[in-house]
């Protein structure tokens, strides 16, 4: 094919986009079919509109603005695992309820690669040095099957929690093989709905289309925001209907501790009567680089912490927290209407947010460059932006410590959201999972280990205690099993039973 | 000298310690006589009373116990810096009053060697890697010197801060030699005291004295508790008394952000009426490995972080607060008549620690032996341990990110408590100072730098800002160096003026 014959230079030219077509001459016939392909499925237009609101609401300074107008969440929408803990236990309760009449879905975001990481497969699939090694997605799923069997178990009924799965057009056939293959780890495989978040082309500050080589665009996933174009255009509401299900849970696949389907959470926000619900933990430090979940304006959103002024991140309440405190965690609650109408209605009046970055490409002459500062734009939406639309929202605060623990960054020194942290936040949880359910440990000389282990050589190294999900869910029905016992780490319990590795055993 | 003529042995012998004189006949004749030295100096009734009633006390468990007897700290005794704003400054010009009356001393414990830190010499010594390169003594001494003139400029009238600076055996000359070669940093040298904490020997299980080679006793010193002993035999009290010294503050020599003299904490505790006080930051996850404040008995203490159980340590208050949050820094006041009270009264009645340690030893055969358990004791007294005998004791809560960032351990993947992070803590407190003062930052392409800086790649890089204590004591003083003015990183604020470093320039 002939672009400049074909109608399809025009429709480039129209779009500003001519240079793409640059080194047309230079392509073997494959690099043209494919990057024919990949041009006809793109509505330049609408890409140049997302470019033109993107950049025109990213160049206005909002900062002070912003401050002046945001307000901290209010106490009667707030929920807490530390201060209500009489509503702990109804709140759990009424979600398990909820999961046992097969009304909770869990909606995984899992479209990002592992860049951070250094790892080119899906983060779901990465193993962070558990003694059992399992990966963020095994985790996950076994939670799901664990939370399906207590709910049944209470309420003498069989009941299923899908599992909607967002990956990208990058991470989608590596992690379908990957469940295929571990026979999607003991869920019923109709269960697991794979779906596929879109991509947009990274874009110079002029809005041209990046080419990061001469026969092929520049694409990035377009934020787990994309979510809710993805689940419009891909059937996923047809099929949430269909099944009934009326509450979604959605989190994103990097926190090793996330409480997939929490029924406390769950219960919570359907006792409040919330159309959308976000979680969250204490931000103490105010130059901790979270966003804050609080009000704007009267509507609640997310504010980014690079918008924040550090007057404000530093005001306090009159108990002395800090004022904007609730850290957002990528953890949410929707009701299935409420999803349906952001969908429909609201998600496509929703701007792009502009993320500056570092972006390879092919200069006019043809070579290849690196850049070494920022050179263009990627464009995404936020899963948060659509806070703005709750009729009523919430907010449910949790313990750092026994619910977030992200993986984002290799190993490497003083690194934090590691494999390392991350296996050491999931070890110390069921560590103190063991000994509140009465067990022991004790170390090599048969004494008695301390509750809280020391820092000693700055090794940090927490009791080695894995749990298996399949086991307990959230450190329930552990005491039949360790009470008035002791234990040398490595303590493995699993469906199998209480195993204590030998050192340097796996 | 012959030991078995000279009445000698039969002094070890009294105390069943003969074994140190195992190796006698091996020894050159220098080695005879350092033995012989180290032995006359050492009292060894004194020393197996010591060993017994410390290892009774250990061996009795008494946790369980514990938890039941632990109070936290009443919110009457409890000033906070975020929870009672507006008594801040208040307390500032009480203690400012008290410093410009040259009535406030400070009591620096630097007896450790930096032996988990990597380092052969004082820890005091240590550059951190600071842009200035300033040791943690110049810091200190600085802070010294910037407070002093903050008082004098206040109150119109000459004031001194005297400055006890607790060493070993093993630091004393070379902390001495420092701080001579230095020209003790601008600091009047009367007004700086060294003094030397006591030494006591390794243990084993049962009793015996270790050696370490066949001519060494195996020795440490008596812990940062051994400053009650060493003020009064080597006639600390007296000096202070002379000088008209009423308050005391004691701190550790590890932590970089340490309040020399800190004015808010002195005057509070002045206002109190305290003649105790414990300087302590919240701790807000439950496994956090640092002893907490509070009550046993009626009496304050420090409760260590092993002594207590996990359930203890999660309970929490109504607000959600951990109950056991006053997390002890190493960082205390006295007043003069209660020090001298515990010098001369208490502290013989207190009895040593027991630590457990890996202790190099010779063996019968003579052979050096570097054990991989634990083999031995360190006695030790601790600084809090006096607590008990307080009237009035008061908990002034600080900011952990303003005031403590202990320098532990060496650099090392996912250290804490490390150079990096104490640069890392210094640096980000002073950045947060040019802010506030109304600077700003800008990057290499000229762009503001949002105040609470990414955290992506992981590497946690603050902006690089180091403001000399000679121009701040606590961030004041800067608006008319940096309001409204824009900085590139690296930003140096000294006495000559306002710099910024080149890129990879020191």
């Amino acid at each position: 094919m002939d672009p400049s014959t074909s109608g399809f230079a025009q429709k480039l030219a129209e779009a500003s986009q001519s240079h793409l077509l640059q080194f047309w001459n230079e392509l073997s016939p494959e690099e043209q079919a494919d990057l024919t392909h990949d041009l006809q499925g793109m509505d330049f237009q609408e890409i140049n509109g997302f470019f033109k609101s993107a950049m025109e609401t990213s160049s206005s300074s909002k900062q002070e603005k912003m401050d002046a107008r945001m307000e901290p969440v209010p106490r009667e929408v707030l929920g807490s695992v530390t201060r209500d803990r009489e509503s702990l236990k109804d709140w759990e309760l009424a979600g398990l309820h909820c999961v046992s009449q097969s009304k909770v879905a869990v909606l995984l975001l899992a479209g990002g690669q592992g860049t951070r990481l250094g790892v080119s497969y899906p983060k779901g699939m990465y193993d962070v040095g558990l003694p059992s090694h399992k990966t963020l997605f095994q985790i996950q799923a076994e939670r799901i099957v664990k939370l399906q069997q207590l709910a049944e178990q209470k309420h003498k009924i069989k009941c299923c929690i899908p599992w909607y799965i967002m990956t990208s057009g990058r991470t989608m056939e590596s992690t379908k093989e990957y469940f295929s293959k571990h026979n999607y780890f003991g869920l019923d495989k109709d269960n697991i709905i794979f779906f596929q978040q879109g991509m947009l082309p990274a874009m110079d500050y002029q809005g041209k289309i990046i080419l990061e080589n001469k026969g092929k665009l520049s694409m990035a996933p377009d934020g787990n925001g994309g979510l809710y174009r993805a689940l419009g255009n891909q059937g996923i509401m047809d099929d949430m209907e269909r099944r009934g299900v009326e509450y979604i849970h959605v989190y994103c696949v990097d926190n090793v501790l996330v409480k997939v389907a929490d029924p406390a959470f769950v219960g919570f926000c359907v006792q409040k009567g919330a159309d959308c619900g976000a979680k969250v933990v204490e931000k103490t430090n105010p130059t901790e680089a979270v966003g804050v979940v609080c009000k704007v304006d009267g509507r609640y959103q997310v504010v980014e912490y690079s918008e924040i002024t550090l007057a404000t991140a530093e005001k306090r309440s009159a108990d002395g927290r800090l004022m904007f405190n609730s850290g957002n965690v990528a953890n949410h609650f929707f009701s299935f209407s409420f999803l349906r109408d952001i969908v429909q209605k609201y998600e496509p009046k929703l701007q792009h947010h502009v993320a500056q970055k570092k972006i390879p490409y092919v200069n006019p002459q043809g070579q290849l460059i690196k850049p070494d500062k920022p050179n263009g734009i990627k464009m995404e939406k936020f899963v948060f932006d659509i806070f703005q639309f709750a009729k009523t929202f919430v907010v449910f605060e949790v313990l750092r410590e026994d619910e977030f623990s992200p993986l984002k960054n290799a190993d490497s020194q003083d690194g934090k959201d590691t494999p390392t942290t991350a296996r050491h936040t999931l070890m110390s949880l069921h560590h103190r999972w063991v000994l509140n359910a009465g067990g022991h440990f004790i170390d090599e000389n048969g004494r008695r280990v301390p509750a809280i282990p020391s820092l000693k050589d700055g090794t940090d190294l927490p009791i080695k205690c894995e749990i298996s999900p399949l086991v307990s869910y959230g450190g329930e029905g552990l005491e039949e099993l360790v009470k008035g016992r002791e234990f040398h780490p490595t303590l493995m319990i699993d469906e199998n039973g209480v195993h204590e590795l030998v050192k340097n055993g796996v």
